[in-house]
């Protein structure tokens, strides 16, 4: 890993990794990227005892081997100051981010659990109860960002969700003008620039579907 | 709240909240519990724009309203130094912890989303997966917590996955001794004992299924 500080282990596609790529290059951590396709890589590694729960994705990173993907985003935001050292932020920022898992679920289920269309009609009656609370959060922060005055796990939280929302909806955040402004915000970070030009992978697709199906064995 | 330092707003019944019983009873935090039983007391609290996400349970503690049970469960552990300082021990804590919630998944499901029976059949699916990785942990690390010396919030975790099992199952630890020297030790903790004999629910059954679908208007 000379020239990168991290590697990450998970299929060519979004899934449970995303949130971590996307962590990785807001802190500007370098990583490098390890695409299963086949069942025997993940053999491999299951035989090294390196994944705890049997699971990907995995980051190596700072001598860790790290599972559990919101775990892992937690720790990353950490050693970059994105996680506060007040416990009263860190509620704050659990909580929030917290919501934005709860929020990004519907987006996790196109192709593997339902289709494109039975995603998005979720993900419509799911937009009153969380777009809302986070526009209000927003406003009431009043630093254009979730908690406290910089970037911190909540905000790449939401943004994850946000760009998830660009990608199937047209101009969801219409009747949401601190959302709007957020996501602008968020777009002309040079870490979330690197994110979307280089590391943003791919909607869910059959092929993805597969290649995963393949992998855990269940094809 | 003279007497209590916290508040719990939830049903009477495990679901979300019981985490937080067991973190605030291992930490010593002497609490009073709300119990909703009709649709008027969560709207008062939805107006009061106390519930973020329009969800409880909720805790009020140390001035804070604090929402999303894992998030709550977290800062509870932290301030009485069940979460560590220690970026590496969090991670693992962490990885840990959420293991346990995936785990604890199964056994928040029944007779709410399926029949008591029908859970027993998925937790068994999941045992093998689950039971021997913290086996494993608790006898690499060798001192009879998860994580470092003393109890922190991946044992409150797996403490309270096993005794959901010790709930439906008959001995479902023979095969496993690390797991069974855990439970003991875990009881006899002051908090465990006060939070076994005066704050733990009863398993899940129509009863509260019927109360909680009231109050969430969903009846």
């Amino acid at each position: 890993m000379a020239e990168f500080e991290a590697k990450l282990y998970y299929f060519d596609g979004r899934g449970l990794a995303e949130r971590i790529r996307l962590m990785l290059c807001i802190t500007g951590v370098k990583f490098e990227e390890v695409f299963f396709t086949e069942r025997s890589e993940l053999e491999k590694l299951l035989k090294a005892g390196d994944l705890l729960f049997g699971q990907l994705p995995l980051l190596e990173i700072d001598g860790l081997k790290l599972v559990q993907s919101n775990a892992v985003t937690r720790y990353v935001a950490s050693r970059s100051n994105m996680y506060s050292t007040d416990p009263k932020d860190q509620v704050r920022i659990d909580s929030l981010y917290d919501g934005t898992r709860d929020f990004m679920t519907v987006f996790m289920a196109p192709i593997f659990r339902m289709s494109e269309e039975e995603m998005k009609k979720q993900a419509e009656e799911a937009f009153p109860k969380y777009l809302p609370v986070f526009e209000k959060v927003l406003k009431e922060n009043g630093t254009g960002y979730l908690v406290g005055k910089s970037v911190t796990l909540a905000d790449a939280g939401l943004l994850e969700v946000l760009l998830a929302m660009e990608d199937y909806f047209d101009a969801p955040l219409k009747d949401y003008p601190q959302l709007n402004k957020f996501l602008s915000k968020m777009k002309s970070l040079d870490g979330v620039k690197v994110y979307l030009k280089k590391y943003r992978k791919r909607k869910n697709d059959e092929k993805l579907k597969t290649e995963v199906m393949r992998v855990l064995g269940k094809s």
